[in-house]
């Protein structure tokens, strides 16, 4: 985790690898790949900041983070073995939503940005109709530099 | 295919299983298999139209059409064991890039809207760098209905 | 569903497109979606059988039937657009686990063939190390020909 | 990489961690995400080697490493958070085959074992007709520890 002024105070660098499943006939990584890696690099901007997701339950009675919207603009194709660094931040901050901002770096070319806006849920896993939306504890957005 | 004059005059509709594996923990699906179902989607909205994306290479001389941006509103929560219904029409035509949006209903309620621009590409998948856009070939957009 | 004597007095069949983002940068399947495909085909033989997963909390008080083991073999190849069939039935009984064999055709050629040894268990989701085998309850087994 | 007199001369230890989109609604790591690892861990036994699956067609000509059979065994349920570690080794040589074990740990618990048997193959992507076994080049035998 480090404090990048340019985007916020708190922001995480994920690293990910462009394997050998990840790519299609094309040669190139299918689009839907840059949403898990979306997924995966929240979670790890949380574990940064102290914010386990597995915690989400014992420590805020809470169900998890699901996505309201989610958007990603394709800037250049990466290919098997490329190593992608994932730049994470939280770029927006509502009552009960936020929204989480990504951009993918692959070598010296900007590969994607994209954002994921999420609100915070309360619920029974096993009712699915029983989740709703709840207002961000506050040791979590503080956490993260709301 | 049907004729649906209030998307455009060539739409489709896909059926979709949300399956044991697409849902996590909170038992609800991930947000990142709708964009694997739009991918899906648009696969048949083409081939409905008559346009094999196994063909791209020997009826158009391509390497298919690749994204430059993707968007999802995701407005109810769907479950293990539902059937989604995904109506995809084309719904903006560029020189090389058009607009592919995708509504999805779970029963009587919408459960997320989206869209795909993508962009018509020739190349050689052996080697990413080659890969440029090109002009949309007539006979695909006369068949979408562009 | 089917009653097909060389295998089973029940079976079905449950056909899978193999899909763009199925396949690799060496234009086939990747192997892992065989065992996707076979879990699957395991949702559908129970289905036409009148037996939902999606009911396994309510009507036998049970998390699900996770896997012991799990073996294919693949014989031929496919590739993007192929329609394969999967004719699924169970193949072995044992007290608390059984055995789900697949055959995999695509055309008339063979693909894969393999099997899933999965234990019926019951437990709570919420704390994964409550779950623990239990006896395959009899409604369970007779609807499969057990 | 590390020399493990038990198991092979070559071995090497890849570290995954389970992720959110890796569990189902029981909560446990589905399944066919073992076999994404073993994919994933090979790929790493062989960089560790100084063999790049990325030049596959530069270095040797080839088109990859096709699945003739895969299994595994599940041991204990890994769950969101697990980090595993994957221990792989090449366990047996033929011509043109070849065997790769992996072994999951969780902490102390074990929790996988598998085996990929492997075809070295030479063919042209865009024709899978053409695919087909070749011997074993000497260099990668040499580097496994064959």
């Amino acid at each position: 985790m480090t404090a990048d002024p340019d985007v916020s105070p708190v922001s995480n660098v994920h690293r990910v690898r462009v394997l050998w499943t990840d790519c299609d006939p094309a040669g190139i990584t299918f689009y839907g790949n840059y949403f898990r890696w979306m997924d995966e690099a929240s979670y790890y901007l949380f574990k940064a900041a102290g914010l386990r997701w597995e915690d989400w339950r014992s420590r805020w009675g809470a169900i998890g983070i699901p996505l309201i919207s989610a958007h990603a603009d394709f800037r250049s194709p990466s290919a098997f073995g490329d190593e992608l660094a994932v730049l994470s931040h939280v770029s927006d901050w509502g009552t009960s939503s936020f929204t989480v901002s990504h951009r993918f770096t692959n070598g010296d070319r900007l590969a994607a940005e994209g954002w994921e806006k999420r609100v915070f849920c309360t619920g029974d896993p096993a009712d699915p109709s029983s989740i709703a939306a709840a207002p961000i504890p506050g040791d979590i957005r503080a956490a993260l530099g709301g």
